[in-house]
């Protein structure tokens, strides 16, 4: 079983670490130091070497920060995580609003006479220390680089990961690592820059056609790459990880310890391009004045999929629907109140992983029900375990990495007779999603634009949820992606080939959640009769095929285009899913799938 | 009648005013000049005395400038203009697609050994001047500051606008200029600022209660104003035009002749704030270190309607819905083909001028029947009016100032039987429309978030149109107001009080033109039973009031709600403006509003 339903918060054990660490602060001089909780990949998940803000605050989020001053230490957390804080962390860290109150403001607010706050400038970007520093502007205090103080203090830190990395297959990545590398040094010499540095692990395990397993959830090998404009490589990555793969990569992609790359960023010719949002401030530091800013060259390139990859993402989507529609079968069969979320959340992982093609999951599965539904980023333990009882919705988020695809689904299921307000709710929820999988946009647009037509169902009865729309999804790598979005801050046009998910939701606070996911690739529109013949135009091909729970919708709130889209949509479902699942669950499918 | 007919675009006249301008480049030792549409007010429209690029050009559309260099003329046009430019220069000018094509880049490939540009530091911002030379940086082309070469040729140039200004009443002002000039003042406060220049005249006259009388279709005095932290005022306008102000402006705004405005500028204590976007760069130059970039102080609280501007505003639609009312009555019962364009424009100026209270059109009313109702921005002429020809549409875009608000509607209208894909695409216009007229969303999204439910019915038929989808307006003011638009490059959140237009089109180059338009204003939202309770939300109120042609709405192409909100609002119409109009005009009103 990948998930564990382990309750990993112990608040108790924060204030003696909070001790040692403010001890160090006296050895270094400083009057504190930030623990982030991203590593030097700033990825969204973190090796157990690198989970340091959970070590030391018992806080274990996707986000955020503590920093720690010699009389009070702030937990920054974001609008998804203030309940799940107060449970997680002691009384002597204080949670902070975040970003509403930024790291500069709350610095100058507690250290009126000014101050030295350490950080590792390993784990902070450019634009993080940049940002912080232009609030502190003349106020004393100032931030200075030095060594991590918790890693000083951990005496039983983990290794660092060392998982061994393997060729990801040209059958699914579909172009070779040479095109790649050739394609992206093209862009280095038409904007005049010599190279580009890469620290995120799925940009250059994407741009090398390689996989690892250094971290969980996310099929990345950890470590760092130089892309030069000659369309060589240098791959900054631990030798025991690169075992075998001398073949694939070849002489053009050259291989060197992690701790080289410093150095031969120190050496490089300017121009370098680096992300000044990813990159960590030591790498910026060390290029100074050959650094020009400028986006990661793989995000995009990586982010608008190939034939070959969205063939594999919707294989990947059937073999899973699949799975999730065993789950579904079975749980309808189960009596209201004989099942708790964890048997739920092992019971499908079990289902994705029956052919052997699971790799993992791709993300912690949500399992909430009843008032754990409205928990956007609910996780259940052992402590909150709910059983299903009757009456409620139960909000079923969950996704498989395969070699051939990621995938991200949720569907929110009634048990037993829904109250007639999630009814309500579900269904204009689910008019948003119809409206958003239906529509067909000008090239150009950003994921900022178009965003509302997934909400607007919601806003005339005075609704709305607090998440985005819709994320990217990686091919076989990270299920939240970057840069495409369906987000109101989102200003990177939508591209034929990007994956993203369509999820609105609604959450009644100690009530209910709701949420329905597909993830859609964005495709370029056929041209229509009458339609402009100048215009170019993108639409959206579903990729995920599950049921949409027939029980949760009041057809009387849904319009005839809504409606015919859901029952053609049930009968691909029906189409594509039924083959491939038990006789029992064909039956199930049948009665789920039947015209409204 | 305000609006005239005349060609005034004579291409024959630009080339001997090119020569004699060249001959100047080389009196001065330049190797080219800019001439902009603008003058120092960076306003939409300029006085004769301004006018110089139509002058040189003959070009007479309203954005737009000329480079002259030695050898070649570069008309700098947008793509609303591609087709007018070619039919009003002479080929001695060359146009230039633009803002594809920038200054900074078209120099640099007209003067590839480099060169001294240059341009009257009145006319053009901080910001434009920036980018151009960020875009030549290295080529060896400098910009210059230099007298204006365009006046010094101009033999019969118009002296400079001098109408006089007079008190915009409280009645309609809802706010004093004391109680403005405090509020503001407190801004600037805020921000450690002790003054701000301003330097657009809607700005100041808005902020002084003012209006005036200097450019046509917007009732402007123009001028520059220093606001200090003090909430007092220096006001640089001609004495002449304040005439009779004394009382009114009181000792707080210490009036100035023009000429003293960059002496006065120049001995102001920093931080000063300036607007890069719309002050002369001649402005910040002298301020120079002194200068602050920020927005103009006036723009966001003059886009924030009082509840007296919105009355006042309401006011002016019913009386300018029933003027609107008796044309559109009047053209029905003509036959087809028997009325020409400018018929239809004098016959609607007359009905607006009925009743004195017309100040001046608010702009040239656009009236295009078949393919000229396909050219967004036509201006009829003597030399292009067309006949209403049976089974034509009419494009009709008129607007009035009035002392206690400014109007903007459009309706398109059939001449006889519509052709069906007309019909066709008129209907899914106004579904764009009502969909947004129905709107309600989260407190801080702007135009950009939610411009694309307006157009998502032509985007599902392949269709869109190349215009935003509605602008803001002003109270007595500029019918084109920043900082407000529905727009997917606006990213101001929209509040309550703004007026904006509400827009959707659709064109067939050489067929037919298709715009229906109403003004709107923002208001908060009351709270829905079983909405959320916590959420902020604003909606529309619809200030126009005139039928929209029932001949051309397929009504199986309108879903429930949209039908119920178009028969809601015809039902609206006439109970506003039936009362408003005369008897033969009422009939026809009670027809045009029957139920569908």
């Amino acid at each position: 079983m990948f998930q564990s339903f382990e309750v990993t918060a112990r608040p108790e054990q924060g204030p003696p670490r909070l001790s040692a660490l403010r001890a160090e602060l006296g050895v270094e001089g400083l009057d504190g130091f930030l623990v982030p909780r991203a590593d030097a990949h700033q990825g969204e998940y973190v090796a157990a070497h690198d989970d340091r803000l959970a070590w030391l605050t018992g806080f274990t989020g996707s986000a955020g920060f503590c920093a720690v001053l010699r009389d009070v230490a702030g937990v920054f957390i974001d609008g998804r995580y203030r309940t799940q804080v107060k449970a997680q962390v002691a009384a002597e860290f204080t949670p902070v609003p975040w970003p509403e109150v930024s790291l500069g403001d709350w610095l100058k607010e507690q250290l009126p006479a000014g101050g030295t706050v350490g950080f590792d400038a390993w784990l902070h970007t450019p634009d993080q220390i940049a940002q912080a520093e232009e609030t502190l502007k003349g106020t004393g205090i100032t931030l200075r680089p030095c060594v991590n103080l918790v890693d000083h203090i951990w005496e039983d830190q983990p290794a660092p990961p060392m998982a061994a990395a393997k060729v990801h297959p040209l059958e699914f990545a579909g172009e070779t690592h040479e095109e790649k590398r050739k394609r992206l040094a093209l862009t280095l010499q038409e904007a005049g820059q010599k190279a580009a540095v890469i620290t995120l692990p799925d940009s250059h395990n994407w741009l090398l056609n390689i996989r690892g397993a250094d971290i969980a959830r996310n099929p990345v090998a950890h470590g760092f790459a130089l892309l030069h404009d000659d369309a060589t490589v240098d791959l900054f990555m631990a030798t025991a990880k690169l075992d075998g793969l001398e073949d694939h990569l070849g002489p053009e992609v050259r291989c060197h310890p992690p701790e080289a790359f410093l150095d031969m960023v120190q050496t490089l010719k300017a121009p370098v391009r680096v992300d000044k949002q990813t990159a960590p401030v030591i790498v910026a530091d060390r290029l100074a004045d050959a650094a020009v800013w400028g986006a990661d060259p793989c995000a995009l390139p990586k982010a608008c999929k190939n034939a070959a990859e969205i063939r594999g993402s919707a294989q990947a989507h059937l073999r899973d629907g699949a799975a999730l529609c065993e789950l579904l079968a079975w749980l309808d069969a189960q009596p209201a109140g004989s099942v708790t979320e964890t048997q739920v959340v092992g019971q499908l992982e079990a289902a994705r992983r029956k052919d052997n093609a699971l790799q993992d999951i791709s993300f912690e599965t949500i399992a909430g029900t009843g008032p754990n539904g409205a928990i956007m980023h609910y996780r259940v333990t052992e402590e909150t375990d709910s059983r299903l009882e009757e009456g409620q919705l139960i909000v079923l988020d969950s996704g498989g990495q395969y070699l051939d695809g990621t995938t991200d689904i949720t569907r929110t299921l009634a048990i037993g007779t829904p109250p007639a307000e999630a009814k309500a709710a579900f269904t204009r929820v689910l008019a948003g999603m119809i409206a958003m999988s239906r529509l067909r946009w000008p090239v150009g647009l950003a994921g900022c634009h178009i965003e509302a037509i997934g909400r607007m169902p919601l806003w005339l009865a005075g609704q709305d949820f607090d998440h985005g729309l819709g994320h990217g999804v990686g091919a076989y790598l990270s299920v939240h992606e970057g840069p495409q979005r369906l987000s109101r801050i989102s200003q990177v046009p939508l591209q034929a080939g990007m994956i993203l998910s369509n999820e609105p939701g609604y959450y009644r606070e100690g009530a209910f959640g709701i949420r329905i996911e597909n993830l859609l690739v964005v495709r370029t529109a056929p041209a229509l009769a009458g339609g402009d013949d100048h215009r170019a135009m993108l639409h959206w091909e579903t990729l995920s095929f599950a049921p949409i729970d027939r029980r949760l919708i009041d057809v009387s709130l849904l319009d005839a285009e809504a409606l015919d889209w859901l029952n053609s949509y049930h009968a691909l479902v029906a189409e594509k899913i039924g083959p491939r699942v038990s006789p029992e669950t064909k039956l199930w499918l049948d009665d789920a799938t039947a015209p409204l």
